[in-house]
């Protein structure tokens, strides 16, 4: 079974529960959100480990080569790590309701969205981590998130999937759940203009009233925490 | 129609042909040949136009924002870029002899490989541009390489994907193709030893000799002179 603690350096690893995907996470991810979305959004029953990422259990690297979560792990003891190959594996395992558009065409494109959003994820880490001029750096995500505020436009649904949310909303959701981070840290410069970014921020509403999505959800001020003890360089994940 | 020379600055776009896919390419950029690499293996008809990197077209960043190659355009104008994204779209939208197994499990285990390869290329191109000491990098490479070695024996299929080359195959191929630049600009050190990568080696014959592949098959000489010319900052496309 699961438990809340991250579990770290000297810890016994959980004993696999049957008929149950394993998830290893840390509560602040954005990429082990991605993984609780999907799983959430599908119903897919699962159990979660979640893992200190600066003190890590010597038995993360078996599951994980790379030492990263997310990973999951089978029954069967065979595991998956990357947060876009694992979600595309969940679509696929778990057919019954697709996150992915159907049409090959459709979905490429939105996978094309998935990746241009990494441009505006690093800006962001950027802006917490003081890698440039904060403004310039801000005026960079907005331009970033213009090409997501004119796609909803131009789509025309309250969802980029429609009228649920889909891989693209489900993908970019952990980032857009933490954009306030930047004002409780960083000051009232650092919002995001409503006028400018109507369509997104109705999207940010829908998203958050959302079954699958409410599953994972943490508030700003909680991540905001987080952020302050990792930028501080010394993470804390259990409070 | 296509035509042999790299397009630049002050090009005029050539006119499309009907029934058939559109490729922006470069002669020697690898992640270009991963399309071909896949167009090729599934007999899809397609015309190419190469693209000088160094002077771009005017035209270019209309169909692939990022103005980078591999974009492909379709009779209606519209588009795709990015290698993987592109690779992966025309397996599902061409689905009568798939490239990925079938297998969810297995073809994600195949895109855990592809994302894995990523560290022997970025290691690659430190060598060629000098960036770190040559023979721990090198080192690194082989290190790189023994996951691929060690896989081929597991599998114990001359090719990745069985009898035939598949999507993992295509996809780390154009390094492979290419691996024998770093002996003709580096020296006799930079040789991957026979003994220790007997699988891989084995497998690159076999490679080499697939009808697929053999269409977009340049020789290391060939590869060598573009790769000086570029690291000598004055990239010649056209030779």
């Amino acid at each position: 079974m699961g438990s809340n603690k991250h579990l770290s350096t000297g810890s016994k690893v959980p004993s696999l529960e049957q008929g149950k995907l394993r998830l290893y996470s840390m509560r602040f991810c954005p990429y082990a959100q991605r993984v609780h979305l999907v799983l959430d959004s599908k119903k897919i029953p699962y159990d979660v480990v979640y893992v200190n990422l600066t003190q890590k259990p010597e038995w993360l690297q078996e599951k994980s080569p790379l030492g990263k979560v997310p990973c999951i792990e089978f029954e069967n003891g065979d595991t998956l790590y990357e947060s876009l190959i694992i979600s595309e594996y969940l679509d696929e395992a778990y057919p019954e309701s697709t996150l992915f558009p159907k049409d090959p065409l459709a979905k490429a494109k939105d996978k094309l969205l998935i990746e241009r959003f990494n441009e505006v994820i690093t800006t962001i880490y950027k802006i917490y981590f003081g890698k440039g001029d904060d403004r310039d750096l801000f005026n960079e995500v907005l331009k970033g998130l213009d090409i997501f505020d004119k796609e909803l436009a131009k789509r025309g649904t309250p969802f980029f999937n429609g009228s649920q949310p889909g891989m693209l909303d489900l993908m970019i959701w952990p980032w857009c759940e933490r954009a306030d981070i930047l004002k409780l840290i960083r000051g009232e410069h650092f919002v995001i203009p409503k006028d400018r970014y109507h369509r997104l921020l109705e999207w940010k509403v829908a998203m958050k009233e959302d079954a699958g999505v409410k599953r994972s959800f943490l508030d700003a001020e909680t991540h905001a925490k987080y952020m302050k003890s990792r930028i501080a360089g010394i993470a804390q994940y259990d409070f």
